[in-house]
């Protein structure tokens, strides 16, 4: 069922969006400020994929970039609309709605930004179910639908359309190339699709379960219960239902560079009883990061790892970290969350799974994880 | 007045391009070949600037890369038309003729492969009236008609469209961003243009001058005149009517870098009765190139600087000696020669005078270095 998101919902869908970002896809905040200033009082029609027509013709659209460039560069708000009519020219065809690429970070705003500017409708779902640092790492191509022709907008009007065919791998190394010489971002539209399209390919009702995430985390704090039991009844609704807190600690170290366009880098966690780092034996929580958390471990044992989500939290009022945000001393809960199985089959893996970044290890599922550790002697 | 050129013409143009190409370009022998393929006994329509309709619709093609990595990645063939009917979608126009954005090296040819596979005629013009490295430098540009926007095909079918309204620099920054990405080579159509725009705009009868002067090379060859001469005699007659011997000598350093998508470096000659090296007082002539040949200095003293030619030829056969084919011990002459007035506008030095090559010294045409040079005690 179609339902209406106002300027109210947008601080808690932003907050659900940043957790859902896994310390990455950029703030929302950004984003929110934008869709604020358009939208006014008016609302935004939420489209559940359900309902669309076969043959509604959906155009995503969304930021891309790395995150640490994403906050000092802040948009004009009309170049995602502009990438957006880029591709409608390109493929002589108009777009009947939006939807986001990714749900976690700036990009669960993007699309927000078009809908206010245009009146179109937006497609509650999307291709990450989660934030994902490449364009090629979508449930979309995962499952057929591919993301060329890509059209990319630069804030000095610039427009570019980008063809690989099927090539999914390629448009992402040629987008991001020219998304580097553009100050590192540039607002996009790809992945255009039929409504009979998002239903086979799309991870669904994403947007809304931000939006709950978020709204639950603000409840509980207001009411005085603990935001990371919302957080665990809210996600028992979804098919992201396993949530496992995987280190409760302070921060003691990040490292982070900016590279080929990309956020990477690493922060370590200790235990809050822990003193100046010198104790040999102290636990630690270690975790690596691709714009977005890609595995923790704690004591050298992988606890979870990608495309489940890793979450940093600030300990007392649950609010997300991003990797930007990490900072020395601060307290943290980390959470380990399931993604639904459409984002675990082999094909899915190949995309997005640990390999896709560069680790050797296996995928196993958190809450897999989690009995073999409980399993231990 | 049109004229037919056949594949006879080929070897007479490809040297003469490769002349007019000051070092850089490209090795127009790829293309040649390419040419020769798919033209067989056919003739191409060349078309005279002062012939074409107003409204005739020119789409010029090219290939874009560093000439080092051209030398190694050879073209399919398909890849020119390829980008030349992506500029043709994207515009909903279709191109009555094509024509060179650059007369020198392997460009001269790339137009050639597209009219020998579409029948398409072939303005005898271009908008370099030599070779340069970026796609800004052109005087099409320099008059007013812009580059974007421009199509871009890489080998494996990518087709990639940029338009940068009129800043031809911002275009040339995306496109070479891209093409480093697709390996180093990229196939483009760009500059698109009306008859009119092309008179106003190019530096006519390029490719009748490219092939006047290797066939006149070739002519005295065969017939024991000296080939310099017949370059001179063939120049008089053209709007590049001053040529001087800048140096007689032998190669003693090449060094060489390609950097950010260019081959940069510099070149050493001593006369050729040098020895080792070692004498302190020799004679030396010194070039620096960036993709061509930017400026000549014969002992510390400017004798030729961009956008005027500086050639260097064997020193018997006059057979013009690219970068890429400059070898220790070579017996060679450099020759400056003079660019026609429209390319030594103020505009035009903006755009591909001394400064934009990162030269602090002003440009100062090669006829009045002589004249400096002959005023000294």
């Amino acid at each position: 069922m179609s339902w209406e998101l106002t300027a109210r919902d947008l601080p808690d869908l932003a907050r659900g969006a940043t957790l859902l970002g896994t310390g990455g896809g950029g703030d929302p905040y950004i984003g929110r400020r934008l869709v604020e200033q358009v939208l006014g009082d008016r609302t935004i029609t939420m489209l559940d994929p359900d309902d669309l027509a076969d043959d509604l013709f959906v155009v995503p659209t969304a930021q891309m970039g790395a995150p640490t460039v994403m906050v000092e560069k802040i948009p004009a708000g009309t170049e995602p609309l502009l990438a957006l009519r880029t591709l409608e020219r390109h493929l002589g065809r108009t777009a009947d709605a939006t939807m986001p690429i990714e749900c976690g970070g700036i990009n669960s705003m993007i699309p927000l930004v078009v809908a206010a500017e245009t009146g179109l409708p937006v497609v509650d779902a999307d291709g990450m179910g989660r934030a994902f640092p490449e364009l090629s790492m979508e449930t979309f191509a995962v499952y057929g639908v591919h993301g060329s022709p890509l059209a990319l907008a630069g804030e000095r009007g610039e427009q570019v359309v980008i063809d690989t065919g099927d090539d999914d791998r390629q448009m992402e190394w040629l987008a991001r190339a020219v998304t580097i010489r553009l100050g590192g971002v540039g607002h996009i539209a790809e992945y255009a699709m039929t409504g009979a399209d998002v239903r086979r390919t799309a991870v669904p009702r994403t947007v809304s379960m931000a939006l709950d995430l978020g709204r639950a985390i603000r409840l509980a704090r207001e009411e005085k219960r603990s935001p990371f039991d919302a957080i665990a009844d809210t996600l028992a609704r979804t098919p992201y239902s396993h949530v496992r807190e995987l280190f409760v600690g302070k921060v003691r170290d990040v490292e982070r560079r900016t590279t080929d366009g990309f956020a990477q880098g690493s922060a370590r966690i200790v235990p809050l009883s822990s003193g100046d780092g010198s104790s040999q034996d102290e636990r630690v929580c270690e975790l690596e990061f691709q714009n977005e958390n890609v595995v923790a471990r704690v004591d050298g044992r992988t606890v979870a790892l990608v495309p489940d989500l890793v979450c940093v939290l600030e300990a007392e009022t649950a609010e997300p970290i991003t990797t930007e945000g990490l900072r020395y001393g601060q307290r943290v809960r980390v959470l380990g969350i399931s993604t639904p199985a459409m984002m675990r089959t082999p094909a899915a893996l190949d995309a997005f799974g640990p390999q896709a970044f560069g680790l050797t290890e296996e995928f196993v599922p958190v809450e897999e994880l989690a009995l073999q550790d409980a399993a231990l002697p």
